[in-house]
């Protein structure tokens, strides 16, 4: 068998996440393309990703693998598939790995983009991508307050309330907030996250902007383990996965 | 009667284009912003814009003004045109003009830009907004091709075969190609452009930079004022109306 990585783009507007949903009727990026690739080799192709993403959010790098019997030209591999992907999923890479890679349980960290359209109207230009915030965000403090995460902690404060990881403990290697013109983008790196830990943390990060949350309060917040304390989920439209190091 | 001016943002990617078509059953961009105008003043408006653009062609900064007998604080006004206008047709700005301003005839020149991703495979975020092109291009020939468009001349070659404007002469104020990573722009500002015209300049352009047409082949083209000698008419999608001067 050979086993194949692909690195994916995508937008994920139209889908109802990385993996299938027995709830919704959009359809996932992994069925498409787990088609895709069936259609291409004419066998059974399970592509295993870094890890999902949500309804809604997007990917500038994805990563994911798939074995197959047979052996095709990587670049060719590429075309085949950018010819049948649809126009908002498409791969801008294909390598080949030993045996043993595995696109989840190999990842050394991760990084997501979290992106605001901060001024008074929308932008019919990155409606799908940027989460719009017509209010005025302290981005001074905003950064102040997100060294405070930087580091191995429990990140059950900022968890999907329904869902209950074993082991909620992260650490993040890197994290930043810079604004260019209209846009502010909240950068986070770390070894894993827990199911919509990058949305909380943005979420909770826009009330610190808007002052409704004081100085202080995202490391209040993450101390106290309760998600209650957190601010609500942004937007998945501005949660993009950026990339994926092994 | 009060004369107000609106400066409009629009993803073109699901309408005709600025005014009605009856061949198509897509709404047109003016169709949708007098309806929302209507609802808000109450009585009938009719939109005069700067020019129309075509089915799929974008706007970051289109001019349209028109008349209403009531008036609306600005701030008000925009507010309530992009809380009722959809996601891909939003409102950057509202001015009072005296009664005599009009939209197109007033018009001293507009700048188009027309852009291309250049590179082996398709982007998911700028699919709709920018023309996919994988072949080499020569820009600095491009570059160098292009300054001999510029100043007053009979453009009638860069129209549409199908639109004959009595008047084919226009000047061409600026125009520029710049690179940036992936994407190449093609700026152009004119006094005012025949129907197609820049779609055809860029479709001609791309010919000359993948080799096809040869040095010194925009000028004989121009010259020619054959339409046939010119490349092809370049993706609606690539095109976006970026300013209009009064």
């Amino acid at each position: 068998m050979f086993n194949f990585r692909l690195e994916i783009a995508y937008d994920g507007t139209s889908y109802c996440g990385w993996q299938a949903q027995n709830s919704s009727k959009k359809k996932s990026i992994q069925e498409v393309i787990e088609r895709t690739l069936q259609k291409i080799f004419q066998e059974k192709i399970k592509l295993i990703a870094s890890g999902r993403t949500d309804a809604g959010v997007h990917a500038k790098a994805q990563v994911a693998n798939f074995k197959a019997s047979k052996e095709i030209p990587l670049k060719k591999l590429q075309k085949a598939l950018n010819g049948l992907l649809p126009e908002d999923i498409k791969v801008a890479g294909v390598k080949r790995e030993p045996p043993g890679f595995h696109s989840r349980f190999d990842t050394k960290s991760k990084l997501y983009r979290y992106t605001i359209l901060n001024r008074s109207y929308p932008c019919v230009f990155s409606r799908n991508s940027a989460y719009f915030c017509p209010f005025h965000l302290d981005i001074k403090l905003m950064k102040k307050e997100l060294v405070s995460l930087l580091g191995r902690h429990d990140f059950s404060a900022f968890r999907a309330h329904d869902k209950k990881e074993r082991d909620s403990v992260r650490t993040i290697k890197k994290a930043s907030i810079v604004k260019s013109k209209d846009l502010i983008h909240i950068d986070i790196e770390a070894d894993g996250f827990l199911y919509n830990m990058v949305r909380n943390i943005a979420g909770t990060l826009i009330e610190i902007g808007r002052g409704k949350l004081g100085k202080g309060s995202l490391k209040k917040v993450l101390l106290s383990c309760d998600r209650r304390r957190a601010g609500p989920t942004a937007e998945a439209r501005g949660l993009c996965l950026v990339k994926v190091k092994y």
